[in-house]
């Protein structure tokens, strides 16, 4: 019998009841009805996806995905390829922005490797799924084969099965992948049917030159690949092995019950072709952030996401659905913790 | 010898060369230059404020100020002007928002009473500062006298030292008082030469008609009132007991360098009139977030002002300054705890 596939798993229902009895709850409370806003709106959805009276994000898995990219031939990148490696040692060493974050919040990171150009200087403390040294050009040819997006979607569907092996409360991926936003725009024009120009920006600091000719390259690359808007045909051609990941581990979220903060552009880009792929699965989805870099905007209105963050980040590894965590926690510990009108004697509006 | 009145304290000076040192040290740290977005500004703010490496926000003083308003007497609050006093004994009960943010933060939570029409059903825990039962009605006639303004300005410079005491790094003021928006507003419209309608907004949750209503009322107190724009007249005749606190603890903060957080619609008001008497103290405010109080736009801008979160709260009690705190936490742990390039052994943009 053939197992079912990551991407075909049934996806989780949220508790309409909870949901109701937790907008009652905040009616309730003592504060002008509404007055809390987005955190209301929080803790709402929160209840109905937890199946809980007393929704919470204390327990958080960060799972942040490298990958190398071929298209860096392309010189799309202001990094070098190297510095992806670099960056796997420095998130397991404990000095990159989700690590510390990770740090701040009590939670738990995994570091997956699923392939560099360049090996990490350490490989200890990282989890190896190592699927090749990079993709291929993707302006020039396939990013991947079947095979290894299938793989990429495992290795993401693990990294959910982890956060639930730790009953996590809410699940954040990360990415590092030198040339991942040229990869994540390609996808984004493709699944979206843009142009290069809607969706290409300055990713980790490309002047204007530098985003012209990254332009070029997707566009380039999206002659190439053609029409198809299949998400998994899409990601093959122009995906990153990470961002793949990124779709499979949204994906297992979503079907082990556990709501996905998402961070930035390239996270977007994973959420839009896992939700073209199980429209079902968008229920599970927060999002923590707006991002700076200029295609976000578009992503968030293809997806009709309201980020609970707009801080000018523009950094990946998951680090602006790091910064949300607290805003989630403080929604959850005002409408578990706070007096209802009748409990302290409030009257309340007239 | 006459001492030195609050408002007349000098202020502190932020320190340059922390600036410069807290800004180059943002340059070297492992992520693309700015890629932190107002995560970066916020800790080489903190540190020129803090005149230190290694920027805190973890010891937090709030101060919630409670006080009547006499304009209830025009029918302008959807709620009756007895929930000031019950919202009094929620505060030190640990039921209101502000009690929950509070322990979520491990803050010092500072609960004074200015005077109340009706008596708060307990005064275990509330920090007795009665100037009187409430302000004069302020469509009517002057809010309070310029004894009762110094009383209020001095209970808020006592909340600022005993932040100080406290070795706060940063100040939070709260306030409490049914009718407030319309004091707020009134205050506003006479520092800003505005006309009522540009200020006036629903507060706790008035209707269209309500607020429409709540215009005019502020528009027979600006008449009333005339055209002096200097901030200790406009407090006195338009103000609040615990808007003229707020007032007087923001500049207290600013003397004593304690940085201030900066909450809603109301704290602002009571910011601006502190910027107007001490133009100075404009560095030690950080504001942080935009208040669903229509408002509030208008005031944000005439202190060039950028909050940190904008999540469509109302509620007041400093409970959107609570909700940023772990915001400028998270500022300050990538600071002070990411890797610079060097130490973890990144290559650099190219």
């Amino acid at each position: 019998m053939h197992p079912v596939l990551p991407w075909q798993q049934p996806i989780c229902a949220p508790s309409e009841s909870h949901r109701q009895q937790a907008l009652a709850r905040q009616g309730q409370l003592t504060k002008p009805a509404g007055s809390l806003g987005r955190l209301e709106s929080l803790a709402v959805t929160l209840a109905a996806l937890q199946h809980s009276d007393t929704p919470a994000a204390d327990r958080i898995s960060i799972a942040v995905f490298a990958g190398d990219h071929g298209v860096c031939a392309e010189g799309i990148s202001a990094f070098p390829q190297a510095v992806t490696g670099q960056m796997i040692a420095n998130f397991v060493a404990g000095g990159a922005a989700i690590s510390v974050m990770a740090r701040q919040l009590g939670a738990t990171l995994d570091v997956i490797n699923l392939g560099t150009a360049t090996p990490p200087p350490t490989s200890d403390g990282v989890l190896d799924e190592t699927i090749a040294a990079g993709t291929a050009n993707l302006a020039r040819e396939a990013a991947m084969s079947s095979t290894q997006l299938e793989q990429a979607l495992a290795a993401g569907d693990r990294a959910a099965q982890r956060a639930a092996d730790q009953q996590a409360q809410l699940f954040i991926g990360g990415e590092m992948g030198i040339g991942n936003t040229t990869s994540a725009s390609a996808v984004a024009c493709a699944l979206l049917a843009e142009p290069a120009e809607a969706l290409a920006g300055p990713g980790t600091g490309l002047d204007a030159d530098g985003v012209s000719h990254k332009a070029t390259v997707i566009e380039q690359a999206l002659t190439r690949h053609g029409d198809n808007r299949e998400p998994l045909a899409v990601l093959a051609s122009l995906g990153g092995f990470e961002i793949a990941a990124l779709t499979g581990a949204i994906i297992g979220c979503a079907a082990r019950g556990i709501p996905v903060l998402v961070d930035g552009f390239i996270v977007t880009v994973a959420a839009l072709a896992a939700v073209r792929l199980r429209p079902e699965l968008r229920d599970w989805l927060l999002f923590a952030h707006h991002s700076r870099e200029p295609g976000h905007t578009r992503l968030l209105d293809a997806l009709n996401a309201e980020p609970v963050l707009n801080l000018s980040m523009r950094l990946g590894e998951g680090s602006g659905a790091a910064v949300a965590v607290p805003v989630i926690r403080s929604a959850c510990a005002l409408h578990n913790g706070m007096a209802t009108f009748a409990d302290a004697g409030v009257n309340s509006a007239e």
